[in-house]
């Protein structure tokens, strides 16, 4: 009687080991909240868009409830130009005077938002998108550059509405834009990452995953860190041993890790990047850990 | 012993009366969605649009379920001149090719809709803002003027997803920007008060109610029709006893009364037009009926 | 265009002033318990009593759970004179033998009582009639007049049994017979005001309203006193500042303050009375509260 | 070894036959509403008034609904003498002019219905007094006697309200006092015998037992007719084998079972008459049955 | 008028007072947990495991939940023999090597067990049988006999996993052979009269009822001791009272009353026993109590 | 910047991809009865048997039903011969007298079963073996060969209780030995292929999968068939295509194909047969549809 041939064999034999693997962390994850802050790569290019989206909607599939994050940086610029508004930034913010902030929620909310929100729609599962106004889910006071320089009408979140966002995660992917609304009634352009930090912590998140275009949190030796927990985290960051648009990340995971057990720094080109990090043993990218 | 004096009393009877009168409708209307057309000098002028936001809380603090959709007109011509881009109007209608369907969905959805959102949450009662995209309420299909000239992406309503308004109405006053998503992925223009009209048959609403600029459909003698039946307003239409821009609005009345038992035409420029409406014997402005 | 006549106009913004001044209370008193005493000229006059009734039905209709009290003086003397039966009073309390308290119980329960639950079943909300005897409602003890004299089977309230009140204003309006049952198996005669306090306290009611025949409690201008704390009422009761039949009346209230945030006399002659006491700012009579 | 001596555990095998045959009947009844008419000397012998009252709790106690209802012929006609009011029979039923069913009412409603509330609070199940008037129990429309003859106030029941008894016996035991309202606002007196067979109908009961004074519906040779089915029942009444006071509680048997399996008339005079009806093979008296 | 004859009318009188002296047993049982351990003559004997389960049917019907534990001694014995397998016993307790247990357990789970199953299941109410793997229900320890010889897997148990049996007697009659299971993963034989003290322990359950072959627990003059309270049990054991198989009966008991308030040994040889405890007054058999 | 090596990469991208792949079915399943006839090499080779256990239990975590079905020949015939009972096959059934009946019955339900159930229970998911007895599972009635010979008290299912089943899954994971009840209350032997059919069609299982000892259904080429419907799969066997073992087991299929939309024959030697039949496109074996 014929059996399977041998190479068939050892391909379907990797396959159970991959399922066998994977199936405790759905099980883990089932019924968790997984805050995803969506950015780079994997949101410009078409092709990681996509994948990303039926990352999102599998993961909602499997029973946990993802909520994403965005901000959307190039197209307010490209729309600023178009304005013929001024556009500069100060330590990497960028400096946001009335008129800037009108523009920045428009895209964001208007535009980049509801893009993301149709994505994920057309991958069969329904999203809604939210900013900070909505069921007044952010609270921001003004914030200045980490010199000290006022740039306007940026602000940190000093209150997030957790009802508002498990409301709409009880039926529908939360797809939320990163602006919030001051008590003085002003609209405030917030850092991505942070809100994404913010947004995890007051949810009791299981996870907070960055995605970004490097593929993790590099040590000396410019090799990925696979896992690192707080107070190594936090020396690097005292002794300079990460730079760059990497500074800001690694705070984002140090803050969420007062109220979620793991933070992410994963590699939003490699297509699949959710799914790998979430099911796999080892993930991909840096873990940050209590 | 000293009683009330006269004037006092009779002061106090008129208020025991209308309460009297007005408990009837409260309870009458617990629990009922009402679908609220908000536009014209009722958005534009600050005051009404105070009063207007406290005349929706107030319906929500009685139980009942307020529904609002806007559009903008205003607004996006402003900022269309800003970009310099081209307006221009056939037959009353926006002709909207695709820069310009940009420009109306970035302004509705990340401005208009935010302010009426915040200026409601500003009176104690949390909104939720949405346009066509959010789990995909709106699917639109490409519709031409009346005279049949093509004028781009305007649309017209062909489903509804009730089951996303129903969602956020549990919890929050929706408002809805009238912006469409079409099968083909495309976002859709499309006018305030049929989306009313169509968000009011899917849901079932108790009432229809347009905010408008005039006291109501009036007659030949320039009074206001007070109540008139649905084969009334048809007769009306055919023989052209209402002109400009009351016959979109009767038309969007007669639409309505395919599953709504009543349809309103009000004058927004009425403080508190919408309780007066509710709870009143006579009501305010033109009731269209069965 | 033709608008509204300026004396209409002013007309509907009364209308709406005071309808915006109602809603929040009717929200603020939605699911609350109101104890009303029921008594006096709106007893027995039937114009009145039929707008106490439509009243107490407006309250039910808009999610208020009113609880009525009554006694029944005058019909019980009634019935004391055709059975030949010797009426006393000893400091304004009828001397209750044990023949006087089964006419006063067959009276109150089999009479009067009914008679206010037809016409509130007649306004269209359904009303039961209870005693003390009805699931062990009231536990009386025997009570001497204040100067010690014994005047027989007059009690006052031992015990309450909310569980009984609570399961019927689940569904019904409950109308209640100041008539108690002793620990002995005997009834016992009390009081109906003082009923009313010890029910408000007992069922932890929002409000407790006396309809008496006076506007209110008098200052000594004989000026009706709005509003009233705890503490200037104890000294007007100690300084003799009150009077007659006020005396108990204001008992009551003071009675009904330690469970019970505030407590009214109103003057039930006034039409709709209760809705003018719960539904406008200032209210009607006298308040007193902690 | 010791064992039971012969007689006790005769005894004792006498006891587990009876528990034996009992056990099935409790897990049948539970959950079924059984209607009792109460009266004759069960009701005025002080001894069998409380085994009749311990025999209903019991039946509460195992699960089963009893409702009771009550008329009060004796104590009627002593208050009328006491107040000097004609007594008037016309062929067995009570001629009532106003004056008549005033005093009707409040002896039934006032009196005997709370000492029939009393006596089963006692036992430590809790019951409230209902009349026709409460949530407008029942509505009544008047009936000649038998002959035709007007006899005023005496009425039939057209409308059994039952969510009235479902509400109350959901946590109380229903005591209803044979008083209805007629359409008119009146009151009307009503055989007590016809409102309970009225009552079970309407509820759907599953038994209807009517006590008396008799052993049960006797044949020919004055033996107790055990079992009786519809048919030979109606032969019964039409060819006049019973007759007095049997006949209107054997019509009202048979009214009883146009929705009640079950109608019963038993011995009240007999110890836990009750009991003995439910719990054993036989039951006593007679079942008429479909 | 014929009434009942004297010798009927006191057998009428009898029935009626057993069953007023049962109910307000089957009250105070109903929902309550009862734990027999079934055995000896009334296993042994097809007439009385007959009237056995038709007991615990009959407990089911009006609301307990009883929960049988059983051994098998002497069918065990039987099949030892056809297997030629030596039968050892030490102090009373079999001797179990491996092959003895793979034994025990295929006759109590795939024999006696569902002999019981079935038995009761032929009576009208569902059984299902478990074992100590059942959902991991006992956790064994080894248990040398009392003088410290190794009898091999004989065991004792250390956990009652309760969720299985409750899951179980939600909607069936629970029947539990004494095979339990140790963290070793082997299979130990248990003492039947200490599984079902445990299980009682474990459930909280109301009653734990011995079946045995004696009429209960005798004093010196050899009469049944009906009540016994938990001090004087001890006594009786410490000071040699009682002897032979009534020794761990008794134990058992005084184990079970660490969280049981009743425990009982009664006469299994006696029709009915388990009714003739739980619904009469005195019960059969010897109760230990707190 | 380092990035991840390119053959690492690849692993990655097949991993994400059989996760891609897997989690539709996940999904799909979720919530879904799925039946396993268990058995052949599977059930002996410890190895394999542990690996079967892993994937029943990864199955219910990730929100499936499995319901295992097991019979057992080989520890029956070994136990035969140690009570040196005569083992005799006709047609590959096994003749079973009453004396083998009660050995099976004890060899499947007293140590087979409760080997599956411990083995799942070791893998931390809580099992319970039921047997036809329990509850009255399974209803059975005797059935002769296919040639018509008598085997003795070997049956086929007439009726499945499925009440049974859902309690037990509802909370565990059933493991049902293939033993029957007669309705003469004799036990009957049943083929566990059919008797897992039965099973599948009464719950309304999403799937039924056979492990065998081969790969699946062959064509006339010795390929496995990997898909197969029902008018082709009735040709084969009207045919002749398939012999031996394999006809019971195709027949097996046919039947549950009246319930079912999908049956399978997978090879149990193949580890982790179940994951990769459930979670893969093209799963492994043959799939036998509608």
């Amino acid at each position: 009687m014929s059996t399977l041939d041998t190479s068939r064999l050892e391909r379907v034999q990797e396959k159970a080991a991959i399922l066998a693997e994977a199936l405790p962390y759905i099980r883990e994850f089932s019924g968790s909240i997984v805050v995803i802050k969506y950015g780079g790569h994997a949101m410009e290019d078409p092709a990681l868009a996509d994948l990303f989206a039926q990352d999102v909607v599998l993961m909602r599939l499997v029973g946990m409830n993802p909520v994403v994050v965005h901000g959307g940086g190039p197209e307010i610029t490209a729309f600023m130009d178009r304005l013929s508004l001024p556009v500069e930034f100060v330590e990497g913010l960028r400096v946001s005077d009335e008129a800037t902030v009108e523009v920045v929620k428009m895209v964001l909310v208007g535009k980049v938002n509801k893009d993301i929100v149709l994505l994920i729609n057309r991958h069969g599962q329904p999203a809604i998108g939210l900013c900070g106004d909505d069921g007044l889910l952010f609270r921001a006071a003004r914030q200045a550059a980490p010199s000290g320089q006022d740039i306007g009408f940026v602000g940190r979140i000093e209150r997030v509405n957790v009802g508002v966002i498990e409301h709409i995660a009880s039926d529908y992917i939360p797809v939320i834009a990163s602006i919030g609304l001051g008590y003085d009634g002003q609209a405030y352009n917030i850092n991505a990452d942070t809100v994404a930090a913010e947004v995890a912590v007051a949810l009791g998140a299981a996870k907070l995953i960055l995605m970004t275009d490097v593929p993790g949190v590099m040590d000396r030796q410019q090799s990925v860190i696979s896992v690192i927990n707080r107070p190594d985290a936090r020396e690097m960051l005292a002794g300079g041993a990460v730079s760059g648009g990497m500074i800001p990340k690694l705070e984002a995971c140090m803050r969420a890790l007062d109220g979620v057990p793991q933070a992410h720094v994963i590699d939003g080109r490699t297509p699949h990047s959710l799914l790998l990090e979430l099911f796999t043993e080892g993930g991909i990218g840096t873990m940050v850990t209590q």
